[in-house]
Protein backbone atom coordinates (compact mmCIF):
# COMPACT_ATOMS: atom_id res chain seq x y z
CA UNK A 1 0.00 0.00 0.00
CA UNK A 2 1.17 3.45 -1.10
CA UNK A 3 1.20 5.48 2.76
CA UNK A 4 3.05 8.61 3.08
CA UNK A 5 5.45 7.01 5.01
CA UNK A 6 6.36 4.42 2.26
CA UNK A 7 6.55 7.04 -0.25
CA UNK A 8 8.96 9.73 2.04
CA UNK A 9 10.89 6.81 2.33
CA UNK A 10 11.08 5.42 -0.56
CA UNK A 11 11.62 9.35 -2.38
CA UNK A 12 14.25 9.77 0.50
CA UNK A 13 16.38 7.13 -1.76
CA UNK A 14 16.62 9.87 -4.48
CA UNK A 15 19.83 12.23 -4.16
CA UNK A 16 18.77 15.75 -4.85
CA UNK A 17 20.28 18.68 -4.38
CA UNK A 18 18.77 22.25 -2.60
CA UNK A 19 18.48 25.72 -3.76
CA UNK A 20 17.49 28.88 -1.86
CA UNK A 21 14.68 31.06 -4.21
CA UNK A 22 14.98 34.60 -2.83
CA UNK A 23 15.01 38.82 -3.72
CA UNK A 24 14.90 41.46 -1.30
CA UNK A 25 11.47 43.65 -1.91
CA UNK A 26 11.20 46.91 -0.38
CA UNK A 27 13.89 46.23 2.02
CA UNK A 28 12.46 42.76 3.16
CA UNK A 29 14.33 39.72 2.16
CA UNK A 30 12.33 36.83 1.23
CA UNK A 31 13.05 33.32 0.24
CA UNK A 32 12.23 29.32 0.44
CA UNK A 33 14.49 26.58 0.05
CA UNK A 34 13.65 24.20 -2.49
CA UNK A 35 14.46 20.10 -2.26
CA UNK A 36 12.57 19.81 -6.15
CA UNK A 37 14.88 21.74 -7.96
CA UNK A 38 15.82 20.58 -11.20
CA UNK A 39 18.75 22.31 -14.13
CA UNK A 40 18.46 21.59 -17.86
CA UNK A 41 14.30 21.39 -18.01
CA UNK A 42 14.90 23.68 -21.08
CA UNK A 43 17.93 25.02 -22.91
CA UNK A 44 16.45 27.37 -25.38
CA UNK A 45 14.52 29.63 -23.72
CA UNK A 46 16.90 28.15 -20.56
CA UNK A 47 14.80 26.88 -18.21
CA UNK A 48 14.78 25.18 -14.51
CA UNK A 49 11.95 24.11 -11.85
CA UNK A 50 10.92 23.98 -9.04
CA UNK A 51 7.89 22.28 -6.78
CA UNK A 52 5.79 24.68 -4.17
CA UNK A 53 3.16 23.71 -1.59
CA UNK A 54 0.03 25.58 -2.46
CA UNK A 55 0.38 26.65 1.49
CA UNK A 56 3.59 28.66 0.98
CA UNK A 57 3.24 32.21 2.19
CA UNK A 58 6.35 33.37 0.90
CA UNK A 59 5.93 32.45 -2.62
CA UNK A 60 3.20 34.37 -3.56
CA UNK A 61 5.38 37.11 -2.79
CA UNK A 62 8.30 36.24 -4.53
CA UNK A 63 6.24 35.25 -7.52
CA UNK A 64 4.87 38.79 -7.37
CA UNK A 65 8.36 40.02 -7.95
CA UNK A 66 9.15 38.00 -10.26
CA UNK A 67 12.85 38.67 -11.16
CA UNK A 68 14.40 36.50 -8.21
CA UNK A 69 18.20 35.09 -7.25
CA UNK A 70 18.24 31.30 -7.08
CA UNK A 71 21.51 30.22 -5.00
CA UNK A 72 22.43 26.38 -5.18
CA UNK A 73 23.15 25.70 -1.62
CA UNK A 74 26.50 23.60 -0.93
CA UNK A 75 28.92 22.76 1.99
CA UNK A 76 29.27 26.07 2.82
CA UNK A 77 25.62 26.66 2.93
CA UNK A 78 25.05 23.56 5.30
CA UNK A 79 25.12 25.30 8.41
CA UNK A 80 22.91 28.03 7.47
CA UNK A 81 20.58 25.82 5.45
CA UNK A 82 17.84 25.06 8.38
CA UNK A 83 18.10 28.73 9.54
CA UNK A 84 16.99 29.56 5.39
CA UNK A 85 14.28 26.91 5.48
CA UNK A 86 13.30 27.88 9.57
CA UNK A 87 9.28 29.11 9.95
CA UNK A 88 11.10 32.15 11.64
CA UNK A 89 10.67 34.22 8.40
CA UNK A 90 11.72 37.34 9.63
CA UNK A 91 15.20 35.80 11.16
CA UNK A 92 16.26 33.52 8.28
CA UNK A 93 19.14 35.58 6.58
CA UNK A 94 20.12 36.95 10.08
CA UNK A 95 24.33 36.60 9.78
CA UNK A 96 24.05 35.36 6.03
CA UNK A 97 26.64 37.18 3.67
CA UNK A 98 23.96 38.19 0.39
CA UNK A 99 24.40 39.63 -2.56
CA UNK A 100 21.41 41.87 -4.08
CA UNK A 101 20.93 43.45 -7.31
CA UNK A 102 18.82 46.57 -8.52
CA UNK A 103 16.40 44.78 -9.67
CA UNK A 104 16.40 42.21 -5.86
CA UNK A 105 17.41 39.42 -6.76
CA UNK A 106 19.07 38.01 -3.94
CA UNK A 107 22.20 35.40 -3.77
CA UNK A 108 23.85 33.73 -0.85
CA UNK A 109 27.73 33.87 -1.27
CA UNK A 110 30.66 31.08 -2.13
CA UNK A 111 27.86 28.68 -3.18
CA UNK A 112 28.73 26.36 -6.13
CA UNK A 113 25.96 27.99 -8.77
CA UNK A 114 23.64 30.89 -8.97
CA UNK A 115 21.28 32.12 -11.07
CA UNK A 116 19.09 35.16 -11.93
CA UNK A 117 16.13 34.52 -12.80
CA UNK A 118 12.39 35.35 -13.88
CA UNK A 119 9.06 33.35 -13.22
CA UNK A 120 8.70 31.97 -16.88
CA UNK A 121 4.74 29.96 -15.71
CA UNK A 122 3.30 27.42 -12.98
CA UNK A 123 1.40 24.86 -13.65
CA UNK A 124 -0.70 22.96 -11.10
CA UNK A 125 0.34 19.94 -9.94
CA UNK A 126 -1.29 17.83 -7.20
CA UNK A 127 -1.00 19.17 -3.81
CA UNK A 128 1.89 21.88 -5.28
CA UNK A 129 2.62 24.43 -8.39
CA UNK A 130 5.39 23.43 -10.64
CA UNK A 131 7.26 26.47 -11.29
CA UNK A 132 9.24 27.13 -14.30
CA UNK A 133 12.18 29.67 -14.16
CA UNK A 134 13.78 31.63 -17.29
CA UNK A 135 17.12 31.86 -16.74
CA UNK A 136 18.73 35.49 -17.08
CA UNK A 137 22.06 34.88 -15.97
CA UNK A 138 24.23 32.19 -14.47
CA UNK A 139 27.66 31.44 -12.90
CA UNK A 140 29.25 28.94 -10.76
CA UNK A 141 32.41 28.01 -8.62
CA UNK A 142 33.58 25.20 -9.28
CA UNK A 143 36.02 25.49 -6.06
CA UNK A 144 33.05 25.28 -3.81
CA UNK A 145 31.80 22.28 -2.45
CA UNK A 146 28.37 20.19 -3.94
CA UNK A 147 26.08 18.60 -1.68
CA UNK A 148 23.22 16.73 -2.08
CA UNK A 149 20.12 15.67 0.37
CA UNK A 150 19.66 12.28 1.02
CA UNK A 151 18.45 9.72 3.44
CA UNK A 152 17.44 13.12 5.28
CA UNK A 153 21.35 14.13 5.45
CA UNK A 154 23.04 16.13 3.50
CA UNK A 155 26.18 14.60 1.88
CA UNK A 156 29.01 15.66 0.24
CA UNK A 157 30.49 13.84 -3.63
CA UNK A 158 32.93 11.47 -4.01
CA UNK A 159 35.32 11.25 -6.98
CA UNK A 160 34.54 10.08 -10.03
CA UNK A 161 33.21 6.35 -10.27
CA UNK B 1 26.33 36.74 -21.94
CA UNK B 2 24.47 33.52 -21.21
CA UNK B 3 25.87 31.10 -24.09
CA UNK B 4 24.76 27.48 -24.19
CA UNK B 5 28.20 26.54 -23.39
CA UNK B 6 28.37 28.65 -19.71
CA UNK B 7 24.43 27.63 -19.62
CA UNK B 8 25.84 23.87 -19.45
CA UNK B 9 28.87 24.80 -17.29
CA UNK B 10 26.80 26.57 -14.77
CA UNK B 11 24.29 23.78 -14.84
CA UNK B 12 26.77 20.92 -14.56
CA UNK B 13 27.54 22.54 -10.95
CA UNK B 14 23.90 21.13 -9.78
CA UNK B 15 24.30 17.37 -8.81
CA UNK B 16 20.99 15.12 -10.36
CA UNK B 17 20.18 11.86 -9.72
CA UNK B 18 19.85 9.37 -12.85
CA UNK B 19 16.53 7.64 -13.85
CA UNK B 20 15.62 5.17 -16.45
CA UNK B 21 11.46 5.67 -17.34
CA UNK B 22 10.70 2.21 -18.86
CA UNK B 23 7.76 0.12 -20.31
CA UNK B 24 8.20 -3.41 -22.35
CA UNK B 25 5.53 -3.11 -25.06
CA UNK B 26 4.23 -6.03 -27.29
CA UNK B 27 7.57 -7.61 -26.68
CA UNK B 28 10.02 -4.51 -27.15
CA UNK B 29 11.83 -3.09 -24.16
CA UNK B 30 11.51 1.04 -24.81
CA UNK B 31 13.45 3.08 -22.12
CA UNK B 32 14.74 6.47 -21.70
CA UNK B 33 17.33 7.83 -19.02
CA UNK B 34 16.24 11.22 -17.88
CA UNK B 35 19.08 13.83 -15.55
CA UNK B 36 15.90 15.90 -15.01
CA UNK B 37 14.33 13.72 -12.68
CA UNK B 38 12.43 14.94 -8.86
CA UNK B 39 10.57 13.00 -6.58
CA UNK B 40 8.01 15.09 -3.98
CA UNK B 41 6.57 17.22 -6.73
CA UNK B 42 3.03 16.57 -4.87
CA UNK B 43 2.18 13.66 -2.03
CA UNK B 44 -1.35 13.98 -2.62
CA UNK B 45 -1.28 12.62 -5.24
CA UNK B 46 2.10 11.42 -4.97
CA UNK B 47 3.64 13.00 -8.40
CA UNK B 48 7.08 12.81 -9.79
CA UNK B 49 8.60 14.33 -12.57
CA UNK B 50 11.20 14.90 -15.35
CA UNK B 51 11.84 16.88 -18.80
CA UNK B 52 11.79 15.26 -22.18
CA UNK B 53 13.09 16.80 -25.43
CA UNK B 54 10.46 17.35 -27.95
CA UNK B 55 12.32 15.44 -30.93
CA UNK B 56 12.62 12.29 -28.23
CA UNK B 57 11.30 9.17 -30.21
CA UNK B 58 10.94 7.11 -27.52
CA UNK B 59 9.01 9.20 -25.32
CA UNK B 60 6.15 9.18 -27.79
CA UNK B 61 5.67 5.69 -27.23
CA UNK B 62 6.15 4.87 -23.54
CA UNK B 63 3.72 8.36 -22.88
CA UNK B 64 0.93 6.34 -25.69
CA UNK B 65 1.47 2.95 -23.56
CA UNK B 66 0.98 5.22 -20.28
CA UNK B 67 2.07 2.45 -17.57
CA UNK B 68 6.17 2.62 -17.06
CA UNK B 69 8.24 1.95 -14.83
CA UNK B 70 10.77 4.15 -13.48
CA UNK B 71 14.17 2.65 -11.77
CA UNK B 72 16.43 5.20 -10.35
CA UNK B 73 20.01 4.32 -11.01
CA UNK B 74 22.65 3.54 -8.91
CA UNK B 75 26.29 2.46 -8.51
CA UNK B 76 25.27 -1.16 -9.72
CA UNK B 77 23.86 0.61 -12.72
CA UNK B 78 26.70 2.97 -13.42
CA UNK B 79 27.99 0.67 -15.99
CA UNK B 80 25.09 -0.02 -18.01
CA UNK B 81 23.64 3.64 -17.60
CA UNK B 82 25.52 4.67 -20.99
CA UNK B 83 24.14 2.00 -23.08
CA UNK B 84 20.67 2.37 -21.68
CA UNK B 85 21.17 5.59 -22.99
CA UNK B 86 22.88 5.34 -26.33
CA UNK B 87 21.50 5.82 -29.74
CA UNK B 88 21.36 2.22 -30.43
CA UNK B 89 17.69 2.31 -28.78
CA UNK B 90 17.79 -1.98 -30.19
CA UNK B 91 20.47 -2.86 -27.96
CA UNK B 92 19.84 -0.96 -24.80
CA UNK B 93 18.54 -3.04 -22.63
CA UNK B 94 21.00 -6.44 -23.65
CA UNK B 95 22.53 -7.80 -20.87
CA UNK B 96 20.72 -5.93 -18.41
CA UNK B 97 18.29 -7.91 -15.91
CA UNK B 98 15.12 -6.32 -15.60
CA UNK B 99 11.51 -6.90 -13.97
CA UNK B 100 8.37 -6.46 -15.65
CA UNK B 101 4.95 -6.73 -14.30
CA UNK B 102 2.13 -7.80 -16.42
CA UNK B 103 0.93 -4.28 -17.52
CA UNK B 104 4.38 -3.46 -18.60
CA UNK B 105 6.21 -1.33 -16.57
CA UNK B 106 9.96 -1.80 -16.53
CA UNK B 107 12.50 -1.62 -13.63
CA UNK B 108 15.93 -2.54 -13.53
CA UNK B 109 17.19 -4.66 -10.55
CA UNK B 110 19.18 -3.93 -7.72
CA UNK B 111 18.72 -0.05 -8.32
CA UNK B 112 18.47 2.07 -4.99
CA UNK B 113 14.54 2.77 -5.70
CA UNK B 114 12.44 2.04 -8.08
CA UNK B 115 8.27 2.64 -9.10
CA UNK B 116 5.61 1.94 -10.96
CA UNK B 117 3.64 5.23 -12.73
CA UNK B 118 1.17 6.43 -14.88
CA UNK B 119 1.39 9.39 -17.06
CA UNK B 120 -0.52 12.69 -15.13
CA UNK B 121 -0.14 15.29 -17.37
CA UNK B 122 2.66 16.60 -19.17
CA UNK B 123 3.37 20.46 -20.20
CA UNK B 124 5.12 22.44 -22.74
CA UNK B 125 8.42 23.79 -21.19
CA UNK B 126 10.62 25.67 -23.83
CA UNK B 127 12.55 22.98 -26.23
CA UNK B 128 11.21 20.24 -23.95
CA UNK B 129 8.30 18.84 -22.30
CA UNK B 130 7.57 18.74 -18.88
CA UNK B 131 6.07 15.43 -17.73
CA UNK B 132 4.21 14.38 -14.25
CA UNK B 133 4.52 11.00 -13.25
CA UNK B 134 1.81 9.62 -11.00
CA UNK B 135 3.29 7.23 -8.34
CA UNK B 136 0.83 3.40 -7.85
CA UNK B 137 3.92 1.76 -6.63
CA UNK B 138 7.20 2.64 -5.12
CA UNK B 139 9.77 0.45 -3.09
CA UNK B 140 13.88 1.21 -2.44
CA UNK B 141 17.05 -1.43 -1.34
CA UNK B 142 18.63 1.23 1.00
CA UNK B 143 21.87 -0.79 0.87
CA UNK B 144 21.69 0.20 -2.91
CA UNK B 145 24.22 2.76 -3.54
CA UNK B 146 23.11 6.06 -4.84
CA UNK B 147 24.76 8.04 -7.20
CA UNK B 148 24.47 11.27 -8.73
CA UNK B 149 25.60 12.95 -12.07
CA UNK B 150 27.69 16.13 -11.34
CA UNK B 151 30.25 18.07 -13.69
CA UNK B 152 29.60 15.26 -15.94
CA UNK B 153 30.98 12.68 -13.97
CA UNK B 154 28.82 10.11 -11.95
CA UNK B 155 29.79 10.38 -8.01
CA UNK B 156 28.57 8.54 -4.79
CA UNK B 157 28.04 10.24 -1.86
CA UNK B 158 29.51 10.70 1.23
CA UNK B 159 28.43 9.99 4.85
CA UNK B 160 26.38 12.45 6.67
CA UNK B 161 28.30 16.11 7.10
Amino acid sequence: MLTDTALREAFSQFPQGMVLVAAEIDGVRHGLVASTFTVGVSLDPPLVSFAVQHSSSTWPILREHGHLGVTVLGRSQVPVTRQLASTDRARRFDGIDVTVDPAGALIVQDAPAWMTVRVHDQVRAGDHDLVLLEVLAIDSLPEATAVVFHRSQFKELTYEI
